[in-house]
C-alpha cells in the first residue's frame, strides 16, 4: 500500500471509495476486510494494525490470500487521511476518542465500532467505560442502528456503531414500543452469543477447550451493553426503560440469539405483534419477520449474513409476548451494519455489498 | 443372557442385586447401562431392545465393549421378572403404562424414566399427553426427584423420574418457594439443552449439519414439560404457579443449563438466598452451590456427574433474582438420577455408583 | 415461478441465462442455489425436488429467505426445459442418467454432480455403480475439473462434476504427475471431510450426537471415490496408478483436507515442488499454493469459498513429499465448482459469482 | 493440606496409598486428580501448582468441587516428600530432570508424564529437546509402554510415561513387529489429535475460533514424537525403523486416532493380523482388536476411558496394512497410562480405579 489519493481509483467508468481500516486484525476489522474486499464501490487502501506492522494482511487470515493482501501499517493518522475518504475503527474502547477526532478533522468520514461514540448521555457513558475526552463530538455523532436512524445516519459524519447485543434487542423492541404494544416494565433479555463476540485476544474464556461442549452466563452482576439498551429504549419511549440482561456464552463460533420476555398491553390480538413487525420493517431487506412460531428463528440462517431474524409467540389470554432476535454477531453485529451505515453515509444502496 | 435368577449373583462375600433396562438402547438407556456396569451393589442381568433383539449390546455401543456385552433381548415380561429383582423402563411415554403393571405384580421395583408415572393430576397427565390407563398405579407412584422427596422415594414400588427441565427448575426454585423468599408469579425459566436430550431417534433437526453452529429455541407454543413444573411447583407453594417456560437447543451432545427469572419478596438481604441454598441441600452431595455470582455455574463442570449447580445474582434494591442451574440431562436429568432413586429404594447411601 | 422463457429476462441491459437445478433441496443442491443467487448473469428460474412439491425453496432453507423464494416443483423435463438455458442435476447416482439425455436433447446444457457421466471408463463405472445406460452420451461428456480441463469443459455440453476426494487429490497430484516429479507407485491419500458431505439423508451416522466429539475412518474396505481419481490419474500419467485411499469423518459440518504421502525422483530440490505448483496454477486465482511448510492449509481459509488450497514439505534426502490439499467440499468439492464449470461453458470469466 | 504422613490414613481396614501431583492444574494434572480422586487405594495429600498457589484445586476445576478441594501449594521437596508415597509430576519438558532426582533420592516412587525420562538414547534426547542433566537416572527409568513393558514397570522406580502420539502407533505396531509381520520400511503415521494435547497454556492456535470447524496439519517439518516412536520400535525390530509422522488438529476436547499405512510381508493371510493382535492382548483389558473392518474404531468409544482400540483393513493381494489406534490423549495418552503405571510399581490390579 502506498498513498494512493493523488491517483484516483478507477475501476471501468467507475470512481471507487477509498476507505481504511484502523484495527483491522481483530475479528470485526477482518470481517470489515472481508465484506470491503467485495464490495463493488469501495476499495481498500490503508489497513492499520498494532501487532502486525509490516504483515500482509493475509498473512494474518489466510482465507483472505489473493483477496487482501495489503500490509498492515502503523497508524499514522495524516498519512492514513490522504489514502482515505472514508475510515472504520475497530478498536478498544478508549482509544477511538483519542483518534476519531483527527480523522473528522480532515474530512474522514468514521464509523466507530466501539463504544466511544454510542451513547447520548457522557455521564452514562463514563459509569460504565471511561471518562470521556471528546463531549462535544459524541453529541454530533449519531448511532448507527440503520433500520431504525437512517436519516440521522445519512446526514453524520460520526457513527457510533451498535453494540451486538443492543442490535439484537432494540430491532425487536422499537417497533413494539412506538406502537405502544408493549409494557415498559419487566422486560428481560436473555442472550446467548458466539465466541467471537469476545474477540481474538487470549484468555482462558476463550480457550478452546474451556468453552468447547460448555455453556455458561456470565455478567451476571452487570454487563456494558445494558445501559446502552436502555438509553435507546427510554428515548424511543419516552420514559426510562430498565431492562434485565443476562448474556451466555455459546460453543460455537459466530451468532447471537436474544429471547426477549415482555408483557402486551390489555386487549392485543395475536396478529398485530405480526402485523405491526411486517409493517415497520417492509422495506427493509435485512430484517426478516417469522410470523410461524412452531419455525422460530435460528443461527444457522443467519450467519455469514447482514440479516436479524426475528420470531415470536403471543399469549394473548396473559398477555405474555416471547420474542427471538437473531443476528450473527461480526455481520449485523458488528462489521455488517458498520458497512450498512457507510452505504447510508455515502448515499448508495444500503444493502450494496452485503448478504 | 440366560436366566439367572436360579443362581445367585454372588461377588466376594456379596449379593448383587439384579437389575433389568427396558429400552435399553436409546441414550437414556445406555447411560443406565453405563452407569449400573461400574454399580458395586448391582448386576445387569436383562436388557431389552427392540431394535436390536439377539445384538449384543456394546455392538450398539461399542464404547461398552469389554464392559456391557449383554445380548439385548425382546422383552418376555415372563422371563424378565425372573431375571431381575429391579427394572428401568427407558421408553417412549404411554409404552410404560402397559408394562410397569405387571412387572410391579411380580415383585419387581420399578424406577420409570418417561412422563407415565410423574404427574398425580392424571387430567393434567391427559391433557398434555393421552389417556392414562393406570389411574391407580398413578396414584401410589412417587415423583423422583432424590433429593427432595427422599423418604417417600424411600418407600416406593414405583418411581417416576422426573424430566431433564423440570429437574433444573424444581431443585432451584423449591427451596426458595418453601422458604417463602421468592413471589410465585412471573417467574420465567429459559432453558437450554444439549442434543441428546432429543434421542437417538432420526430426524431433520437433530442432523449434525443442522444443529452444529446453531441454536434456537423450540416449543415456543408449549412444552410438555411445563405443566409437570407446575403441578410440582404449585403442590409445593400451595398455590397455583404458572410459569413461562422457553427451551432452546444447544450445538453441543450433553447438558442443561435453565436461567430463572424471578422476584424475591421484600427486605431479602443478599445472604439469605444462599444461606437459604446452603441450609437446603446441606447434606446434598449432588447439589453444589455456587455462592459467588462472578463464577456462574458452566456444563463443563457437571458433564457425565450426577450434580446440579446451582448460582444466582440478586440485587437487593429491585427484588431481581437470577438463578443458573446446571445438570447433565442424560444423567441428573435421567439415568444418574434413576440411579439415585434406586440406591434410595434399596436402603443403600444414594451416592453408591455415581460421580 | 411459471414458464418464463417466452419472456426474456433482462436486468439493465443485461440479458440473464435462465437456470434451473434438478434435486435443489439437498445440500449440494442447496449451495448451488445460494451461489447462483447471487450469481450476477444467471437467474434461477426453477427449482426441483420430489420431498418439497410446491413447497418455496427458503421455507426449506430459511437463510435464504427473500433471496430465493420460488417454490419447489416436481420434475417434468417438457415444461424444465422450457423455463430453464441451462441445468445442474443435484440427484442420487443413477437417477441422473434417465433424465440428462432428455435434457441434452432439448438443447439445455447441463453440470451433473453425481458420477454418473464422469469415467470414461464405462466398465470401471458399472463395477463399483451399477449398468449404466447412456454409454454414447457417457463418452461426450467432459470431466469437469475445472483448472485442468478447462478447454474441453468449454466446448462441452455436460460435464460430470468431479467428486469432492478427487478434487483435492487431482489438483494437488496433477501438476505433479504431469512434470515428472514424483513416483506413480505407493500414493497414499488420507482424507478427512465434514459431515455435510455424507448429505441432508438421516442416518445414524449423521445423528449429531454420534458425531459431535469423534472422528473415524470409514470406508476401508473401499470408496467409490477411489477409482474416480485413479482412472484420472492413470490418464495423465500413461500407467495405470493405484492409489491408497482412506477417508475419515471430521466433528464439523464443511471442509476436506487430504494429506497425501507420496515419494520424489531421485534429485528433486526443494523448490521445484513449489515451483512446479506456482508455475502450473500462476493464472487460477482457485488454487493457492502455501510454500512455507510451518504454516500449512487449514480448514478455516477455505470455508464458504471456491479455493482449493495446497501446501507441502518436501524431504529432499529421502524424497518423502507430503502434500495437505483443502477444500469446502460443498463449494469446490461440488456445488461451486459446478458453476465454475457453467461459467467456463457459457464463455464468461470462470470465477464469476464465485468467492 | 497439612503434613500427613505422620498419621496413617486408613479408610475401614484399609491403608490408603499417599500421592502427589506436581504440576496438578495443567489437562493432564488435572486429569490425574480426576481419576486418582476416585481410585479405592490412594489418596491425593498434595497438589502442588506455580500458578494456582493456595487457590483450592476445585476453583480451579469447579468440576471437581466437593471432590479435589485441597489447596494447590508451591513445590517444595522435602515437604512435599513428607506428605507422599508415590508422586506424578505432570510439568513441562526440562523441569521434571530437576526435580525427580531428589524425589527418587527420597525413596518417593515416580510416574513422569513429560518426555525427560523416555529415551534410552541420550543424545537422541538431546537432540530434540535440550541437554539432559541425568543421564544415570535415565539409565534407570523405565519407558512406561503398560501393555508391553509391565515387567520392568513393575520393579522400576521412576517411569517417563510415554507421548500421546507414540501411544497410538506403538500399541498397534509393536505386536506386528515383533511377530514378523509387517515391513520395517514405508511405515506411514497419519495422527489426529483433539485440543487438549495442545495444554491449558493461552495461544492463538488454542483459540476456540481459531480451531472451531477447523482442521490443520502442523509439524510438518519434524515433531517430537517421531523420535520417541522410532527409538522403541527400532528397539523392537532390531533394526533401524524410520518412520513418517505428520500430526493434525482436530476441532474437539479430547481423542487421538492415527491412521497407519503399512505393507505385510508376504503371504500373510487376512486372519493372521487379527489373532496376532487377539492373542498379545488377549489378557489386556484396555486393548480391544476390531476384527470388522465394517466398523472401525471411533473415537467417541474410546473418550474418557484408558481403553485404545485397533482395527485395521488388510488387502492379501497387495499387501497393504492399514490400521487405526485410537485412544483419549489425556487418559491412555497421559494420565490414565500414568495411573495404570502406579497401579503395576504398587502391585496392584493394573485396571484399579480406571475405566
Amino acid at each position: 500500500m502506498g498513498h494512493c489519493n493523488s491517483i484516483e481509483i478507477i475501476l471501468g467508468e467507475k470512481k471507487m471509495i477509498k476507505v481504511g481500516i484502523i484495527g483491522s486484525t481483530g475479528y470485526a476489522g477482518a470481517e470489515l476486510v472481508k465484506i470491503l474486499s467485495g464490495h463493488p464501490e469501495v476499495v481498500i487502501t490503508a489497513l492499520t494494525s498494532r501487532q502486525y506492522i509490516g504483515t500482509p494482511f493475509s498473512d494474518v487470515y489466510p482465507a483472505l490470500r489473493g483477496i487482501a493482501d495489503t500490509k498492515c501499517q502503523d497508524l499514522d493518522v495524516d498519512l492514513f487521511c490522504e489514502d482515505v475518504d472514508f475510515a472504520f475503527t475497530a478498536l478498544p474502547h478508549k482509544l477511538p476518542m483519542k483518534i476519531i477526532p483527527k480523522l473528522i478533522e480532515r474530512g474522514v468520514k468514521v464509523v466507530d465500532l466501539s463504544a466511544d461514540f454510542r451513547f447520548d448521555n457522557v455521564k452514562l457513558y463514563e459509569s460504565y467505560y471511561q471518562e470521556h475526552s471528546e463531549v462535544e463530538l459524541l453529541s454530533k455523532s449519531v448511532y448507527g442502528l440503520s433500520e431504525i436512524y437512517k436519516s440521522d445516519i445519512k446526514n453524520a459524519s460520526l457513527i457510533g456503531n451498535p453494540g451486538c447485543y443492543p442490535t439484537t434487542v432494540l430491532l425487536a423492541l422499537i417497533p413494539l414500543i412506538r406502537s405502544g404494544l408493549i409494557k415498559k416494565e419487566n422486560i428481560i433479555a436473555d442472550s446467548k452469543s458466539g465466541v467471537s463476540g469476545a474477540g481474538r485476544s487470549l484468555s482462558l474464556s476463550t480457550h478452546y477447550c474451556e468453552v468447547n461442549e460448555s455453556f455458561k452466563a456470565y455478567g451476571l452482576e452487570g454487563h456494558r451493553h445494558r445501559p446502552e439498551m436502555e438509553e435507546v429504549l427510554s428515548k424511543e419511549s419516552g420514559d426510562k426503560i430498565n431492562i434485565t440482561f443476562i448474556p451466555h456464552l455459546l460453543p460455537m463460533t459466530r451468532g447471537m440469539l436474544t429471547t426477549l420476555y415482555t408483557q402486551t398491553e390489555k386487549n392485543i390480538g395475536k396478529d398485530e405483534i405480526g402485523n405491526c413487525y411486517k409493517e415497520f420493517y417492509k422495506e427493509k431487506k435485512f430484517v426478516r419477520i417469522y410470523t410461524d412460531s412452531s419455525t422460530p428463528p435460528a443461527l444457522i440462517n443467519v450467519q455469514n449474513s447482514n440479516f436479524c431474524d426475528i420470531g415470536f409467540s403471543h399469549d394473548e389470554e396473559s398477555g405474555r409476548l416471547v420474542i427471538v432476535s437473531t443476528i450473527d454477531n461480526l455481520v449485523k453485529g458488528a462489521a455488517g451494519q458498520a458497512v450498512q451505515n457507510m452505504n447510508i453515509m455515502l448515499g448508495i444502496d444500503e444493502t450494496t455489498g452485503l448478504i
